[in-house]
């Protein structure tokens, strides 16, 4: 076991072993255990059960445990293949079907089985497997050009505010939001970072702040309600966030709490960063009030980890998984090809055309 | 056992029996149980184990208990009596130091010993217990004319945000923050009210969702992340809460979180009133930045009720108990004497002539 969770990518294959290595993440901040995932039913529960949570990560345990599965296919027949590859596919698929990485990344699996069904099934194995490890590839490369573009807008010794967690745990390396801090770590910038604790699940305080302090990061947990102060009393520079859905004009949907952190900044001037894979970014979505928010159960804030209550029997909750934050508040939307700002209809035009051309380059 | 706790007062007098009934308040929300307090010792647990908290709860808690305390004691000389009196008053003082209302209680109590010294012990004990009451009643009076004030603010199902608890269970009835509401339940206004849960301690979720359930108020709990988008959904027409101290120029201490809540209201154009019964209205201090704030241990972030664990073992934690919301950020402050407004510093001077004028008049 090593020391630092920082020397374990979230998700890992094991081609030899035929399994994928995750970190059981509803085991922290208690417990660090690496589990083995080999059967199709370890890697369907793994993904219900949030062992492995964030839209990449799902995406990356997904593609890797398709080829794993594909690999036991025991036929030389590409239609037996196929009929097979596909059960084990819609099987996957059906873990969280609304996590859009998840069916993105079976979808992008599948085609390599289509693309190549002239050839013969160990070939085509040997696709799946490259396509698996690309997938992952892109998912690092996505977050460390974020990063990179991050790290521009700050400077060595800043106060960093961050909020649920886009981090190593929800992708396959450095995060999203986190992604500046850990490329700034690395070089020795010494962010001083906070967490918000991101009620009711507590992502920030089981998550963030456990990755970030096992990377050796200065990082202070707060409740949510204390943002603003901790601006007031002028020790934040700047905010990252991450984002479930960017809206064509920029408003953007992430886990709830966002858009008050963002006022907050707002109300202090401090520059308030959305982090976003183009991936993310959805121009057939005309603005945030097009975005469907989910809600979720009462008990998540009535009961701590459904044991505990701490809210009287029979109160009325509301609790939404998300909102959405007002263009108006973000200060740039940092993608893998660029920062974004105002207005970001013409912004996000640029990017796009960039992502074509670089693409179109490979 | 009543079944709706605004039939019982928050701290009440049982002379007869020789003791004082309050809700034990830790064990709230899953349980409601009535205890009587005979002995110093029993007082001051109360007090110290926060059994019965809320300034001017603790206050008229002190009162009645030194006059139980008094009333014990059997000499007919006055000497022995007050000598006795003072360090039953000192042992009752030190339960809880920094509550102002503690000191300021029991000072009024020893107070009437002194004024009586030439009268018989046996009416020194019956004009402790007039003032023991009195204090009780000004309490009363105090939170139903700031409700009072603050119902002239808002209209018939409007939506009511609020902040930590400034409610019944603080103080010996209505609460501060709350007492608008009460009074409006009364005349049958059906506000819709949102509670914040107030991390870390959640006195929103435990106390005040409680009691506003208990009287029958529509009131929904959210997490305190949660507040701007309730108000961005148009759901919020005004927002009361408490304060512990007030400076000169308006600047408001209360409950951590309070001026995150200040500055949403203020991006969604929502009044934001502070509740402040005029013995909060601290002329002497200028302004919010001198006000101390009072830091509290990291466990009550780290840990669910001092035991299950929600964030990683050695992670720094911030844990203000009050914060500071900016004047400018503050509609008005609603005191039993009337409504301030800004500019404060002269709305306050009108407000204490009119207090000394009122009281004079007694």
């Amino acid at each position: 076991m090593k020391d630092n969770i920082m020397e374990y990518e979230t998700v890992e294959l094991d081609d030899e072993d035929g399994s994928i290595v995750i970190i059981d993440q509803t085991l922290l901040p208690g417990k660090t255990e690496l589990i083995r995932l080999k059967t199709a039913q370890e890697i369907w529960d793994a993904i219900y059960f949030l062992k492995v949570r964030g839209a990449p990560a799902i995406g990356v345990t997904a593609a890797f445990g398709i080829y794993l599965l594909a690999k036991q296919i025991k036929t030389d027949d590409y239609d037996n293949f196929y009929k097979e590859f596909k059960k084990q596919k819609d099987y996957l698929n059906s873990s969280r079907p609304t996590a859009v990485n998840l069916s993105w990344a079976l979808e992008r699996m599948e085609g390599i089985c289509l693309a190549n069904k002239d050839k013969r099934v160990g070939q085509i194995k040997e696709a799946l497997k490259t396509e698996a490890v690309a997938i992952k590839e892109e998912d690092i490369w996505v977050c460390k050009s974020i990063g990179e573009y991050g790290l521009s807008l700050v400077k060595p010794g800043d106060g960093i505010l961050t909020h649920c967690n886009a981090g190593q745990l929800a992708t396959s390396k450095y995060g999203t939001a986190t992604a500046p801090i850990y490329l700034g770590q690395e070089k020795g910038y010494h962010f001083r970072v906070f967490a918000d604790e991101t009620r009711p699940l507590l992502q920030g305080a089981r998550l963030t702040a456990y990755e970030l302090l096992a990377s050796g990061v200065d990082v202070t947990l707060i409740c949510d309600n204390m943002s603003a102060m901790v601006m007031k009393n002028g020790w934040v520079n700047a905010v990252f966030v991450g984002c479930d859905r960017v809206a064509a004009n920029g408003d953007t949907a992430n886990k709830i709490g966002t858009s008050l952190v963002a006022v907050a900044a707002k109300r202090y001037n401090i520059p308030f960063y959305v982090c976003a894979p183009t991936s993310t970014i959805d121009l057939n979505t005309e603005t945030g009030s097009h975005i469907r928010i989910e809600e979720r159960p009462a008990e998540e804030v009535t009961q701590m980890w459904y044991k505990e209550r701490m809210a009287p029997e029979g109160v009325k909750v509301y609790n939404p998984a998300f909102d959405v934050t007002d263009h108006d508040l973000i200060t740039a939307i940092v993608t893998e090809y660029g920062i974004a700002k105002a207005p970001f209809e013409t912004s996000f035009q640029e990017i796009f055309r960039k992502k074509k051309k670089e693409k179109s380059k490979k």
